[in-house]
């Protein structure tokens, strides 16, 4: 691996892509991290992401703002819409309509001007709550799409869609993220995060990462506004 | 056709988008216009995507912002590059890094809220300039990954995307469009057109429908700066 390669890397401020970006730089990636401000009830995610990307050494780190809010239709951007506390059956409403394939497509608009080959998503099939747009196949459709959407691709340089949290538990994301010196204080998972950065400690998000961390056997950094 | 199906309509202000807006209208589609701000140049576009999706019926239209300017690589969106007047030979500069891409992804966010199956993009592939993601191609691999992405997909529920001038020439275009009664002289598709809209009469984009217009024995209604 050429030291040099670059890597667009999505950064939401949450565990997973904490994670992430930290098994690209580990892979000798130049990471230039991308985070987007899209109307989310959960703003603390975007200060967690200028942490975690200063933290973890990206080389650059970029905020794209897009008014998906204005396109509505799910809890995490509709505040008429309230974050169930429990996980229901099926795709959830905290579900953002299209969501990874509007943040991919920026990812690889950036991609395409920086020449990065590789772009790193931390998405996660396992513990995936019922999204979609997690799933290995939606992946690989994504791949295929992007190598004949843009010039890179024409001309003969493929982009590489890495999914390296793809088929892990969460108990072995903390356990790898912890090993390559994530400081998982720096991120917010939860849906419904106050303007601090605390979390609800009730929601479905919540709920996984606490069970990781007790899984894994180590200390839960996370600050809680109730536990 | 059942009248109430909605289809959302990527409208840019140009002619091709207007010419494929008339003709989801005369479908029966209910047509939920969708258009960009995302750092152009010729930001008189917007107006006359206003204009178009008015006079062509739309029942709604909504404009979203994205900060593709940030990302750069362009020269429609980067004022550093400069728009060419001669077309060179491969991807020309005025090339948007992912552009469709970007677009079709929020389209189909939105389409998804509307529970729209259809979404109409007015890409061509005869006088397509040498864009990448303007061949049939992509739009086919773009529909897989569509249909993989969404609940809507997942649920049984595809989504088409639309793209009813791929194969046609330009001249065949302006015929159509102005069977179906489109008033181009409402539209603008020069690549450096004034505040006002006025078509700089040399770029590449004014060429093909200048050429398009005199091959259709239409007159043309475009404004000029010089002619």
């Amino acid at each position: 691996m050429n030291e040099q390669n670059k890597a667009v890397v999505l950064v939401s401020g949450g565990l997973d892509s904490a994670t992430t970006l930290a098994m690209a730089r580990d892979q000798g990636f130049a990471c230039h991290a991308l985070s987007f401000h899209y109307g989310q009830r959960h703003v603390a995610e975007l200060n967690a992401a200028e942490r975690v990307a200063q933290s973890l050494g990206a080389v650059m780190h970029k905020t794209i703002h897009i008014d998906l809010g204005g396109i509505g239709g799910s809890a995490l951007t509709d505040h008429s819409i309230d974050v169930p506390d429990k996980a229901g059956s099926g795709i959830p409403v905290t579900y953002v309509p299209a969501r990874n394939t509007v943040f991919l497509s920026l990812a690889l608009a950036w991609a395409e001007v920086l020449e990065a080959r590789d772009i790193f998503i931390g998405v996660n099939a396992v513990d995936y709550s019922g999204y979609p747009d997690c799933r290995p196949d939606y992946i690989s459709a994504y791949e295929k799409m992007a190598n004949l959407a843009t010039r890179a691709g024409v001309e003969g340089h493929p982009t590489h869609i890495q999914t390296p949290l793809i088929n892990m538990t969460k108990v072995a994301i903390i356990q790898a993220g912890s090993r390559l010196g994530v400081d998982y204080s720096e991120t917010v998972s939860c849906y419904a995060a106050d303007a601090q950065g605390r979390a609800c400690g009730r929601c479905d998000s919540c709920r996984i990462r606490r069970e990781g961390f007790a899984a894994a056997g180590l200390a839960d950094p996370t600050q809680y506004v109730s536990y």
